[in-house]
């Protein structure tokens, strides 16, 4: 791609209004642009960026056995009449509209509810299961407040898997897994370090629901962790008693700023008791569903992902999420010109992704984009070095710099 | 994938209230599941199908500069106010809705001016242009009746391209490029020949619009077809007067049913200067933007694709957008299975697309079933033919069997 191509443009001004440094930084670099508080548009580059970490979560969904589809936005009042929550006062986030024959429907804040009902489509009998189901979906929530630019969206990407199992062992064994899948997820994102499967509130069926909590300065959240055993705690539920449960002692616990950027709801059979979603076991007898749900927040993630990387110059992404692995850059004149062309084309034949800084324009600028647009690699091209046949390379996480060779470059880029 | 895992079933019974044939095809072979009117749920099989689609479109809109971003579907009031598109009394589609704080929002039905105002922050100089993006989007239109299954959708997804041009020649070239691929578009589905390019009504600079209109008998427009000329006129603007533009005589054209699949509308500068869009030209002086809109409406073309070629027995997919190339049966003992377990591996890790029916159920149901999902090929292994080292390849549009040793068959499926 060259960025003469690309419609974004950077800008050094602070977007009024946006307190976040993670939209702040998102806008001024063009890879999101700003509809309204906690609405935002996904520009090529931002797309890109939020295309490959779906692709991450896809994959580690689809190691546990989980079957990708889409839900609807669209919902019917029935479908969360059955647990009570289409009501305002229990559930104060709804987005609701009305067809034109004045039929209530709901802009879906969440699926749960509605998954199940497809599911009771399709599952009659015991050899039905297992059945594990996720999707990517825009989620909609009226919050009343939306500050943290893509942390906490009004509209924002979700995945949300959803398993149903025969019994508490198979259910277990999922959990189990989900969890191990979550933390391939958080490591891929570079995120595992910081990132705690959290106690907290909220078990519908078990003593805690389980949040996944990555340590960050922007998050809304705080917990206590504990480094020596890996654990850590919502400070919703921190008390004595909780603590004894969990085997740990107030003072071995450090209070840190998170944000939740996954969570998991073991609801046992309590959600299918609620919804009379049930199967008919090897007895032939009418047995309910050991039903769980896993988020993942996904343009959180992007957010909480800038918050942690970025430093003073810009954004700073890990390589594997990266919207781009390389920023080509030349300076100088025909020479360096038609050498970057050549290196623009021979990089992308191999299969690299480049984005070429082709514009006329100030070198100081160029150098300026580069690490505000946060590739992992700089490879600059100019007359200067050519005269040596070399090429200077810096790493956008650490400013380290080499001078190098056409083949060194190319075996340093893998 | 094998059977087995799908949670999905099939059914022979046509959902209650669902008139159309696309809708009640995908709903009985699992690929989609119906919310209400209008609004449906896209399950495994039925999203593989729709992200093929959607691939194909993505790469031809790509061939032609168009860049990928992805806009809210939460929108302004102000947004729609300045072309006076907010008002019901204009646009009668709109899902609206209110913020906390009692501020009017809408979902999104179109985003051609959230597009523009998007936009307006980027482009300032004739340097910025062109600016050719697209999306695809998620639409939320409020119709009054929606009876067509998922070829008219109370929610949809739509691929919708917009280009910003410097004046009528670099404006007439894109418009013209898009043409093109989108002829690429409905080749590459299989629906070239009976896909016309229409000419309609709602020229807002120009005398006409282009829809594109594909043959079908579900279709919901009627058009006249002059053969000879490739061309077509839509029944909305057939009188003399056109067909005298055109050229073309009343008795040279066939009446035909036709579902729209696409349209593009050459706004000039007349969107732009409703919009206050301009840049400031070679000359420093204020220019409007040369405007376009190319949309495909991709779960209609799905919906097109099964009317027009499922048959009695159920679905029949074009092999480049089929969920799986290949469903694999097997008939028969121990060695069938085994045999059968061992080909499945063989081909996909040789990269086929296979749906493995490997469940224990009656062999009839079997090839009711894969001819209902309708996979374009179906491999059989059975304990009969495994005596003479052989298979059975039936192509599901022709119905054409061929007896096949390994690696014949192979070869066939290439």
């Amino acid at each position: 791609m060259r960025v003469s191509n690309l419609f974004t443009k950077t800008s050094k001004n602070i977007p009024s209004g946006e307190i976040a440094k993670n939209a702040q930084l998102l806008i001024r670099a063009g890879y999101i642009s700003k509809v309204m508080s906690g609405v935002y548009i996904y520009a090529p580059l931002g797309l890109r960026v939020l295309e490959k970490i779906k692709q991450i979560i896809r994959e580690e969904m689809n190691s546990v056995g989980g079957q990708e589809l889409i839900m609807s936005s669209i919902q019917k009042k029935e479908t969360w009449n059955i647990t009570g929550r289409w009501d305002d006062e229990v559930v104060d986030m709804w987005f609701k509209s009305k067809l034109k024959d004045g039929t209530d429907i709901g802009f879906a804040w969440s699926h749960e509810e509605a998954i199940i009902e497809m599911l009771k489509d399709f599952l009659a009998s015991y050899k039905d299961l297992p059945i594990n189901v996720y999707q990517f979906q825009t989620k909609f929530r009226n919050e009343l407040r939306s500050k943290s630019g893509i942390m906490r969206g009004r509209e924002f990407v979700m995945k949300d898997m959803y398993s149903c199992s025969i019994n508490q062992k198979q259910h277990d064994q999922f959990y189990k897994d989900t969890i191990e899948a979550y933390n391939r997820v958080f490591e891929r994102l570079g995120l595992k370090d910081d990132t705690y499967m959290t106690f907290a509130s909220g078990g519908a069926f078990t003593q805690f629901s389980h949040e996944f909590q990555t340590i960050c300065e922007a998050g809304e959240d705080t917990i206590y962790i504990h480094k020596g055993k890996n654990i850590a705690i919502n400070e919703d539920v921190m008390d004595d008693e909780n603590l004894g449960k969990l085997g740990v002692n107030r003072d071995e616990l450090e209070k840190v700023k998170t944000a939740e950027v996954g969570n998991i709801f073991n609801f046992g059979t309590k959600k299918s008791e609620d919804t009379d979603f049930s199967f008919t076991n090897s007895d032939g007898k009418k047995q309910f569903v050991y039903f769980g749900s896993y988020g993942i927040g996904v343009t959180r993630l992007m957010g909480v992902i800038v918050e942690k990387f970025s430093d003073e110059k810009g954004l700073v992404w890990p390589e594997n999420i990266s919207p781009y692995k390389i920023y080509l850059l030349r300076i100088g004149g025909d020479e360096a010109t038609s050498h970057a062309e050549k290196l623009y084309g021979e990089l992308t034949d191999k299969g690299f992704e480049v984005l070429y800084d082709d514009r006329d324009i100030h070198p100081g600028q160029k150098f300026a984009d580069s690490e505000l647009l946060g590739m992992p690699y700089r490879v600059t091209v100019s007359d200067r070095m050519l005269e040596n046949n070399q090429y200077e390379l810096v790493e956008r996480k650490n400013g380290q710099k080499s001078v190098l060779t056409h083949d060194e470059l190319l075996a340093k880029l893998g």
